[in-house]
């Protein structure tokens, strides 16, 4: 492949890159995504502006740094149906020519020139909000995931509080007739911070959804991933958590529900 | 958790409680349950009268013995999905508040709390018939729902016919064009005491079925579960299997369909 | 069971018989097939004249030589239900008796009486026409299965093209934006004839559908079963396989999609 000046080419591992698209997937199904020097960037929210996800690659993520920058729109259903069979190490050659706007992906056996879409038809990256919130912890994305689950079983919205005298994080649904209330405590949580009682409702759907192609924000994250949150009183939570030996960095934000409007 | 009066509490292992409510399900979505000094007693019949389950527990099979006495009413489906995860060993605390109307269950880092529902406004519990029919067998849960489930192949309802000459249990289905049918002989059966030849006609569903939140009665028996069942001609069948190391007693009973009404 | 002349016998292995009844399935719901001492031979083609197979099993494939010969019509997915639960050696006693016109199979501890259907009311087998192709390749069927899949990412169709200096053999598929393709090399051709440069169109379901009954004509053959292709210039790909050490020869034909009809 020419590496002339129309053509940004790099090489990245298949995890590096499947694990990107699979968290943005759980917020929109078209992406713009920048790839140069810096590594790559993106950020994206979702349609009805409750859910955000902000992912930054650092350049020594990848295997060949980009020879050059683009920023680009892209189906990330198709990208994800593209990169099918490509897993752990295997390394994922992709070319983007400035002047087809075509995206060249290879792996395994498998050549994909791929149209790029036009960023400008692509929603704008959001910016996300600075936030000071009183509470923090950080706890596996697999039983902070079975968790919230549990309130699936009584409504469609979950409760997180957390208790500075208990030092615990209640996950809690609340139905017509039952509640179900599963306690994270300081066995659960790897770290934990509260600086006063805060509680906020979300919908589980955003967090734990499980069908079509989009996914929950926390389904695609590996079940022993630690991430960290930040809760407040009736304010958005804020997630963090990094991949790819920490060379990869994702932050997440979901909205609250307003509890009496 | 107080232990006053208007409380009734009792622990019991998760897959004894487990058992019950999936053999219950196989029958209706709500029972009435006694639970007190004598341990758990149930029974039920479906909609159409034409399944029965009767379900004894001995108070030997509880870790600890009820505080009291109480019968309520449940939704089956609600209580199978609380107390997903708790499996095997797992203790179950489930306290009964006579005052509240609510049953709190309490495992692994799951509590919940159920409305109960009246016992009024479920379907009186039946009384399981005396019946004396001249044909007993006994046999693994596995291999008698493989026997039945090949007849669905060709039909909606199976013939049981036991042959005395031959001693074996005939398992028949008959479709408009072909016949389909397992005979299980010394081999099969553990136990076999045949009376006299006798036939009856069953419908599939009833034991088989394997769809939305009912399943055929035979569905929830471990394959290697020993159950041993009465046959006559034109007569129910009526089963029996234990459980909990023979601390839990359960007998079905399935009135057959008229051949020639 | 009785020998006299109206009963044609034969007993065969159930992975013999299962491999003929799936690879049938890939095109017909009902096929005419012929038993006798000469082995058992049948051959048929999808409604739409679009796919053939034709099946040769040599007597020498059977426990036991067919008593007779018969020729009867008969449903391949209940045929394909009746033969659950029968596998690898298992024996398969088939029994046709020619005045009931039915079939009689039994295995395991499963008994059928099927009904066989009159030759005269099912399609009359075809001839598969003979074809001088320039190229021949062989490849296992699950790497050739693999690359087709990849082309119904992006369309219906797929593309074959054998290119005589690269020496490979081109699987295509061309979307409305975006291309797939996997290039089969001397890696995963097991064998490589190619005569001159050949491309020809081809519809995925006939090779890769995988719902309902009919599954597409790869989808019965092992995985590491190598499969003999020949191919042209907007001509049928026709393909050749054998199972059974060698004792059964399955053919099959796909014609091309016109390109610019």
């Amino acid at each position: 492949m020419s590496n002339d000046e129309t053509v940004v080419e790099t090489i990245v591992r298949a995890e590096v890159l499947n694990q990107a698209v699979d968290q943005l997937l759980s917020v929109v199904d078209e992406a713009t995504i920048t790839i140069g020097k810096n590594g790559l960037s993106t950020a994206a929210v979702d349609p009805a502006n409750v859910a955000m996800v902000k992912l930054d690659i650092d350049p020594g993520a990848f295997e060949s740094i980009p020879s050059g920058s683009i920023t680009f729109g892209t189906s990330l259903t198709k990208l994800e149906d593209y990169l099918d069979g490509a897993t752990n190490d295997d390394p994922v050659l992709l070319a983007f020519d400035t002047k087809t706007r075509k995206m060249r992906i290879e792996h395994t056996n498998v050549e994909v020139d791929m149209a790029m879409i036009d960023p400008d038809a692509i929603r704008n990256e959001p910016d996300l909000p600075e936030l000071d919130l009183p509470c923090t912890f950080a706890v596996e994305a697999g039983v902070f995931q079975d968790a919230v689950e549990r309130s699936t079983l009584v409504s469609d919205h979950v409760f997180l509080r957390a208790d500075v005298d208990d030092e615990l994080l209640e996950v809690r649904g609340e139905g017509d007739t039952d509640t179900i209330r599963v306690d994270l405590d300081s066995e659960d949580l790897t770290d934990a911070s509260f600086g006063e009682n805060s509680e906020s409702l979300f919908t589980n759907d955003y967090l734990v959804r499980n069908e079509d192609n989009i996914d929950g924000l926390l389904k695609p994250i590996p079940d022993d991933t630690v991430i960290e949150c930040d809760l407040g009183t009736e304010f958005p939570i804020k997630s963090r958590y990094s991949y790819a030996d920490d060379l990869a960095d994702v932050v997440w934000l979901l909205s609250p529900r307003i509890q009496n409007a």
